[in-house]
């Protein structure tokens, strides 16, 4: 497989994971949405199926998406080094181009809720916000875009994503998904309900970023955007979703070689 | 397979996929339904079982039960140009039966809701006319049959339903699902999941019609029926999802064939 | 297969069928259970993964579990005609023992549920008895046992169970799972989600029987059971949900000859 | 397959099943987690992916993570009475581990609960305390490691437990699962689904253990863990969800080899 065909992959099946999944997260926040307040249920379904559907899409790289699972198969073998880092450029760009889409798709909803006088007036009750030091870091639609924990610590933060992201990598890894995926293979189904799974359980701490590009992308690409009133980008959380399921991925695999090799 | 076959098919799909998804809406917004008020998550799988159900039934015809699906997959060469008229013809027809025989499987509980005089009172608190402005042009029984904005915007409305079936049409075309689809295929049921998926995800600002007939097809019947003080089918809508998906399945398609193909 | 092979299997089958589908019934029915109030997608997921469990349980015997899949599959020459009644005897025995499980399983709290006054003062608030008339005809825990309907119209009822029934029974024979069912096939899981979606769409006036025997064992039960203040069985519905679903199961047969043979 | 690849495989399998399946009790009863109160649905299929995600890691080990599991498999034959200690030495262990991570995952969340002054005051809201008569012997975090009954009655609770898990045991008999299953199965995805089905229809009573790791490792970790006001363990009625799963698989391996075998 090319590098570039790698890349191309990638970054579509990125782009469609975060466009799905940041439209969950849109889909119940906003007021003037169909799906608004429909819970968690929806979201940890949303958030799968965006999974299943970036996942089919980019089968043709293998459909990591993530490079915690990247790293995961570059330890056991499944990737080779040098294309890392063509993994992580297309996932990169692949959750950026995502969250610019999800503001496409929910433009209006966008604009009403950040003029909408009684959101700005309490920020504190937005996804992601419930901490009252998160504040004045976090604006009222950055839980669109990332994740935050509902109490802030940097220790259990970052040990409640590096948990999520091994479950989730050493789950790929016993299923073989990284070395042979198919168009008909049913791995990539029981990856996306593994998904489910994990933000059902997992999930309510942190909101289970489990992925570098998926927290990182969108909040560089909330930073950006054109927004009013959309308040800060919390960049003081911003490397935990980052290096919490790095480590995950990479002990994964560790536990992967040692254990079922 | 002979066009009578293909027309069939679709026909019979297509309407078990309008008779199960806008069964779905029907249950969840009459006050005398077991359903009522079940909610997105329930509106979500509903639709997503009703394109499982249709889509086995039709499986003879590959089941594209969406001229969007049809387009992107002559686009790719999976359906000769000629056949296209006869699937669209089959598609709408089916629409339109699915959706009658929702009138007569809800048939007391419209008779109910629709002489109920709190309903007729506050049509705005009906899905699809949450806009004040959308109030006088549509019914408090349309979105049992047909979509409607949130926040109702040409642009927004016309960019949300192409960016939505760009999704569904380009993992169905990954799934390779137009070329061959077999009874014991596993694919029919990712598609269903797919869709499931969108719904939760991209469904928010205008319902995800992301089907020409699946939204047209209803609307005439609607407009045809005998149904008292129904209101007006908001026909200054009508195009937007009936162009929006034709123009999103094209897409994918090209996306496709410069991509994947 | 012999006769008792059959009658064993179908019999196990079916008593898994119900006593998951009443269980979940009792479940969000009764104060004092977990699930309490847990909504209408815990229902249908509830009876639709009883199906799951059932039918791979009575794989042995294509695991009807239903007569209306055992009418429609004799038509379409998937079972001998001199077996249909060994699987009618199967399916109602182990229609009947699966009831006779809900009440062990949730024994505590029918007892509790049926000396509440607040349930005792107010039948009219439980499934099934939203229509006043009906109110003096079924007791409070007759919707664990068996399905009624919102709006009671014989013409309505009966349409509504007719259409439903063709929707599983054509999907059923479409996916060919009367034919050639086997341990490893992922039909059984199809027609599982399939159920589910009929729950979600079209059950919303009737409840949706779908079923003979779903309905009319737990109905002879609820009449048998030596439960205090249990009220009628309204025996006078109990006709629609077995001959509703005999009609649409031969229908199904019918089209399926007609269009897809 | 050496006893030390069960032991591992076993023991991880069943950290990740009590990790996820605790996990997902805490998402749901925890103020400051993104997923309070997310109700019965979440739970049921918390516990389900959790199994799902579980039973693929511990694959090459046949994935029993359930001694009752292991009891009805060696009663037909599937696994030598010589491993069973092995197998339930590995259960044990990860049903304790798993507990354990479930603390590190939602540490913060915890010690928040335990010190919130409304918490203290009303125990009675916690699941598994809604009998009074439990109250002082149940503390307010019990219910994210152990089960508890709703109406508090050995006999009925027993039988609750042994049907509950005569459904799970029977299923995974007739799926063939215990004898050969594979990376690329579809059996683990049923039996998942099936463990949904069994806690949205037979949970109400006693929240399913249908397995006695899946209580008694996490009680005693309870029992362990220097967590705050974290009040009794509830011993007297550890034993239910021990001997009462126990009972259902030994029934479930004889009435597989008396009908089916």
């Amino acid at each position: 497989m090319s590098s570039s065909d790698i890349f191309i992959s990638e970054t579509i099946g990125t782009a469609v994971l975060l466009l799905m999944g940041g439209g969950v997260c849109a889909a119940v926040t906003f007021k003037r949405s169909k799906a608004f307040n429909a819970g968690w249920v929806a979201i940890a379904f949303g958030w799968g199926f965006a999974v299943l559907t970036g996942a089919y899409i980019a089968a043709k790289s293998h459909a990591h998406l993530n490079p915690a699972v990247t790293i995961g198969s570059a330890i056991t073998g499944g990737t080779k080094w040098g294309q890392v880092p063509v993994y992580f450029a297309g996932e990169m760009l692949g959750a950026m181009i995502g969250a610019v889409l999800v503001w496409l798709v929910y433009y209006g909803q966008f604009r009403a809720h950040l003029t909408d006088p009684e959101v700005l007036a309490d920020h504190s009750t937005e996804e992601g916000l419930v901490d009252p030091k998160a504040a004045p870091k976090a604006g009222p639609v950055l839980g669109i875009f990332s994740t935050g924990p509902e109490i802030r610590n940097v220790v259990q933060n970052l040990v409640t994503e590096i948990i999520a992201t091994i479950v989730l990598v050493l789950a790929i890894l016993c299923l073989g998904l990284t070395k042979a995926i198919g168009l008909s293979g049913i791995g990539v189904l029981l990856v996306a309900l593994i998904v489910v799974g994990i933000g059902l359980s997992l999930g309510g701490p942190t909101g289970y970023a489990i992925n570098p590009v998926r927290d990182l992308g969108p909040r560089i690409v909330h930073a950006l955007l054109p927004l009013p009133n959309k308040g800060g980008s919390d960049w003081g959380y911003a490397w935990i979703p980052v290096v919490g399921p790095l480590i995950g991925g990479a002990i994964a695999g560790g536990i992967y070689q040692v254990a079922f090799a």
